[in-house]
């Protein structure tokens, strides 16, 4: 249930209310692909650092530990203890980004693991079979995520097929919702906007998709090859035709800047692994943009990574110390920089949020797009 | 400043007063080679963790980032932002276990960085050194460790070699503590005594060192090639050798049956890689002794690693998520490990303290012993 506060533009000041807790929006999602966010950090060092809704994947958890495990473990919540929505993607990307070998089908999709090989196929029905046994607060829709740029004609069959897709995840997840022994009855649905860089496509599957009333509804196919001010081009021609009561999702998005120009343009949900994996090599973001710890002007910098941060590793460390681990190969120190990195990014949002309540987000954008300076 | 408390049998509760706090004894030093333990763990888990003090490598802080960088960073306290007591050993011990080309000379070693094969000498001055630099709160005496067993011949010469090498660690660490500049001018000193498994070279050591009036001693050069049984033998030979009025401690032990055989032979400081290391590969320590969290049996075990143990591994999570996390290569298991196995033997050490204080450390150890079963 989405609840619009206030709006600043266009960009939207909501509380999304979920069976794990109210989302207050816009919001990002902190993204443990496997259950636990890469470079050693816990459920419990996310509630530390604000993070609102842990986002897991389908395809990686089915492969291991399986789904059934987790099902049987008592779903996501309680096998990684947090307590927090978890939203759960489709396995969709995945299975183009990541399969070496796939065949798209009418039925879903053929592939082979990236880890060891073995055929896999993956549609719709098995998408959402997946994700009720993950239990996740919310499913994504199983889809085709098509690369930047595709032919137009390749695209619209695509879009089509996507659409087809949705009717029957959404049938599915009714069915899995009434079963009496599913973990969450109440797992919510987002669909999923698809059509490249093609505007009237992408307006035209907003508009179909729309009809459906889903508890969501996302941009998918974006940040996969496209310019920056493509994207941003699409965000604002889609943006407009897709049901205003409920909450936008931008998958995959982004880079600081990203953000911020996709809030302006009305969007409330966003993820992306970039925190995470910068600050696995010692990028960290700070007011004044981006840094790498491992350059040697910080080898005895004992300022935190960035000043005034409340970040666990600028409460306690110096720039010099994180610098060292990383020459040290000391696993701390992907620890530190990415725990900072995603507070950074949680603690971006709620300066967002609190920028739109107080009606001065377009002076709030400005005023960090021009401190980053193109860094972040 | 040692103060015995009370003793039971041989077994002494003591506290050690340092110019960074006060240290109960017996005491287990948590290990952070590089100025942080393996395994993703801070300074902050540190104290969560019940640890008294932390052990740092000479050797390894020389290299990286070199002890010249610790120095301007204000010392390792400031450095790795860890207040309490920090015992740095010699690099004697990694002189001989890390180098593969070393000459050992009467002014000190020449040997070749493990890192990138760069011609480095250290003897007793160097050694000194470096550690006033890194401003440690106990520096170790340089000594030479020597591979049990080895000739009697051999092992004589070292050892009045490693004696020489003492006096001039007294003197050179004196002429430190006076600079102006230096950071700990209240640094410590402990002697190692040597000897292999000779008894009667061991005692004749002892009693030779004891005369340095140092802050306390070390037995060296134990656990490494020698039984379990020769090492209490060697132990129950030299401890009352020692001088009774300052703490005892026995360098890199052990597994937690060698600490409670050695707390019963008059041991007061521990230390060992071996809880961290275990703990990156799964291995943990329970009630019942060490378990394999690999192991299959334990895919769907919705209990902690060790059932009402308050450390943070185990305060909320399960074995069969820490193995999922295993399995998938999440650095988030090794983290939860290394945290569960050092708050396992820092919890160990406050048992003893307890059980020697109550005066029933005889039956604790006993109990403990058949609970582990030979397995810990």
């Amino acid at each position: 249930m989405y609840k619009l506060l206030k709006k600043c533009g266009n960009a939207r000041r909501g509380e999304f209310t979920t069976p794990h807790g109210v989302v207050q929006t816009p919001v990002f999602m902190n993204v443990g692909t496997l259950a636990a966010i890469k470079g050693a950090v816990s459920s419990i060092d996310l509630e530390e650092i604000g993070c609102q809704v842990e986002l897991s994947n389908t395809y990686h958890l089915h492969l291991r530990p399986g789904d059934e495990v987790v099902r049987k473990m008592g779903g996501l919540h309680k096998f990684m203890n947090w307590s927090r929505p978890i939203l759960t993607d489709s396995g969709g990307f995945q299975v183009f980004s990541l399969s070496k070998m796939r065949k798209i089908k009418e039925e879903g999709v053929y592939f082979s693991s990236h880890i060891d090989g073995r055929k896999i196929f993956m549609g719709p029905e098995e998408s959402m079979r997946i994700q009720s046994n993950l239990a996740s607060t919310i499913a994504m829709a199983f889809d085709e995520c098509i690369p930047n740029p595709s032919p137009r004609e390749y695209v619209e069959d695509s879009v089509a097929r996507t659409t087809r897709w949705l009717y029957r995840c959404k049938d599915e997840l009714n069915r899995l919702n009434s079963l009496p022994d599913t973990i969450n009855n109440k797992q919510m649905l987002f669909g999923i906007n698809q059509g490249g860089i093609y505007e009237d496509i992408r307006i035209e599957h907003a508009k179909t998709i729309a009809k459906l009333d889903l508890d969501g509804y996302a941009i998918g196919g974006l940040a996969v090859g496209e310019t920056h001010e493509e994207m941003y081009r699409i965000i604002d021609a889609v943006a407009p035709h897709l049901p205003q009561d409920k909450p936008i999702y931008l998958m995959g998005v982004g880079i600081p800047s990203n953000i911020l120009e996709a809030v302006d343009r009305g969007v409330d949900f966003f993820d992306c692994v970039l925190p995470a994996r910068n600050g696995r090599h010692g990028h960290v973001f700070t007011k004044d943009g981006k840094i790498n710890l491992m350059n040697a002007k910080f080898e005895l910098d004992a300022n935190p990574i960035d000043e005034g941060c409340q970040c666990p590793a600028c409460k306690h460390y110096s720039r010099a110390y994180i610098r060292h681990l990383f020459k040290a190969k000391e696993l701390l120190a992907m620890r530190l920089c990415v725990l900072h990195n995603l507070y950074f990014y949680n603690n971006l949002m709620k300066e967002i949020r609190e920028a739109i309540d107080g009606d001065y987000f377009q002076d709030y954008k400005k005023q960090k797009l021009e401190q980053w300076g193109g860094r972040a």
